[in-house]
């Protein structure tokens, strides 16, 4: 059983690889050849005031590559009124770090094959997804990349984009100054701008990476041609979906999610907030990328066309596929601590 | 994070103590203080012909304890027909061995706090709720005891059985006399008879505990002041209930389990096979083991009633409450093997 950590996990996966990886992944899902298992949120009481505690888990099975994946996070959860909005704050109790955990196993053996923190993996993966989509709805000869958000996952985004196309220009805009400079310095020619509107000013991609809750992208701005994409369900609304031509999700499915909560759980997570990916008539009106992979559903198919790819919602298959990439690259170059299988095996099955 | 194995596990857990662990949870459970995560099965295609590829999860969070455990089932099954009827069986493909882990958390911190094979504690969760509900429903005055069944979860209903009770007298009966003999060179004071009439005949308490898909208690057997018992829905039928003055089940809300099944999954589990457990109206009508424990519904109340306690499935809590005590225990004795919790943790969250 292989412990990898996210360091190495950052050395063995490439955007381009996990891209590689993701993509067969999606076609066999969309094909009913890999499984999918339901994201479910588990929450409870923690001693800690006004804090609930957040078990989460979310799998999936990839028969072709043999691997079963389940990813768990384990938080402890807190709502604090950030400018003046409520925000889910995960707070790392965990000796001031965090936990989440992918464990992988073998389809074939049944074995443990690997178990590692979900954090580097859950970044490539939003980013792959994103870039698929972009592959498949952009136009070939886009030249100018806006960028919405300069944290963690704004970088992945980048990645996937200039992974799949070529950008004479990207541009970048978040709020704090300090955060557009630190973006700036990270990635290499990247400009700030110090206005959305700056930002987004005749842009052939438009990519939303934050945390908001609340949409940051105005339709107006959507000309013909244009690809938008965000990373979560809240950064877009009715309307920017409206002016698109050809609009599609993550996942269809994984949006029907468990949710088991003990009475009495302090403040827990309002799951149940409105917005289009509630509407049922949105939800069978766009495909997914499943579809848009494996020819299902078309992608752009005219220069003028705005296209949009909406991320609703995680899927655990990304970590099936991700994580047998991951496990494949860290035998083949010796890396991770190998800890006995019989550990994690047994001999009675009662 | 400690690692423990099914041995150490073995001398942690006296089944005395595991039944003192368990008896609060089931009494939290009742009073919405417990927190139960559905069953959820997995199945999808496995390279080997025949068989598919079973990855089953329950879990719980118990706050009074701090802990959410997580049980995970790993396994290649089969369904070869074994004396005429098709039989689910786990192949031991991980090395010659099984899998199944539990995972213990942090409700406080969101730490992985232990990991460790599922199949000590799941033969002893099994006997601890069996002897919870005996020493309720049974007579105090009982001295013959009546096993039906001799592998390894047989042993864990004697151990329970004598924990709450004094019998002058174990018989024990299986079809095969090697596992008869095999059974009495085990346990001390029991003795091997060759027919199961011959087992019941008399018996105060009637315990069945075996892998039969088919009943394997006759309602003609149940004299006025008797206990039945059984380890499995199908070991006993309606006629056997309805038998009896008072039933009680494992848990009645947890009948509701997930199924996810991928298309063209050789062969899997039969598990909407049709039953009493099936049947709302029984459901309504039976309390359960929480219900019994927290003085919900009330239990054995005159010497001639016939009572039952049928375990119908398992809970994911179980592991929590008996995860929780051997956690302790190992702690207390220096008991496992200490892995960095650095490892399980992670300094981003993206």
């Amino acid at each position: 059983m292989l412990v990898l950590s996210n360091d190495e996990i950052t050395r063995l996966l490439t955007m381009q690889d996990t891209m590689a990886a993701l993509e067969p992944m999606y076609r066999d899902y969309a094909d009913s050849r890999a499984l999918l298992s339901p994201r479910f949120d588990n929450m409870s009481p923690t001693p800690h005031a006004g804090a609930y505690y957040a078990f989460k888990h979310m799998g999936g099975a990839w028969p072709a590559q043999g691997v079963q994946a389940l990813r768990i996070n384990s938080d402890i959860c807190t709502h604090p009124v950030i400018a003046g909005k409520p925000r889910r704050v995960k707070q790392p109790m965990a000796d001031g770090r965090w936990v989440g955990l992918v464990l992988l196993f073998s389809t074939e053996t049944g074995k443990l094959l690997a178990m590692f923190p979900d954090g580097v993996m859950q970044r490539m993966r939003v980013g792959a997804a994103s870039g698929l989509a972009l592959k498949h709805l952009a136009r070939e000869d886009v030249s100018t990349l806006a960028l919405i958000g300069t944290g963690w996952q704004a970088g992945s985004q980048l990645m996937a984009a200039r992974a799949v196309r070529n950008f004479r220009e990207v541009r970048v805009y978040s709020p704090r100054r300090e955060s557009r400079e630190a973006f700036v310095a990270e990635y290499a020619d990247v400009r700030a701008v110090d206005s959305v509107e700056a930002c987004v000013a005749g842009a052939d991609v438009i990519l939303a990476a934050t945390s908001s809750m609340v949409p940051v992208i105005d339709p107006k701005w959507l000309e013909p041609g244009v690809h938008v994409g965000c990373i979560k369900s809240q950064e877009i609304d009715g309307a920017v979906l409206d002016r698109c031509d050809r609009v599609f999700v993550h996942n269809r499915k994984q949006a029907k999610q468990y949710n088991n909560v003990l009475p009495g759980t302090p403040n827990v997570k309002e799951e149940h907030e409105e917005g289009w990916w509630k509407d049922p008539v949105r939800r069978e009106r766009y495909p997914d990328l499943g579809e848009l992979l494996s020819e299902r559903a078309p992608g752009r198919e005219r220069a003028d066309e705005i296209t949009c790819f909406a991320n609703n919602v995680g899927m655990g298959l990304q970590f099936a596929a991700a994580g047998a990439l991951a496990l494949r690259k860290a035998r083949e170059r010796g890396v991770g601590k190998e800890l006995p299988d019989d550990w994690f095996t047994e001999n009675v099955h009662p």
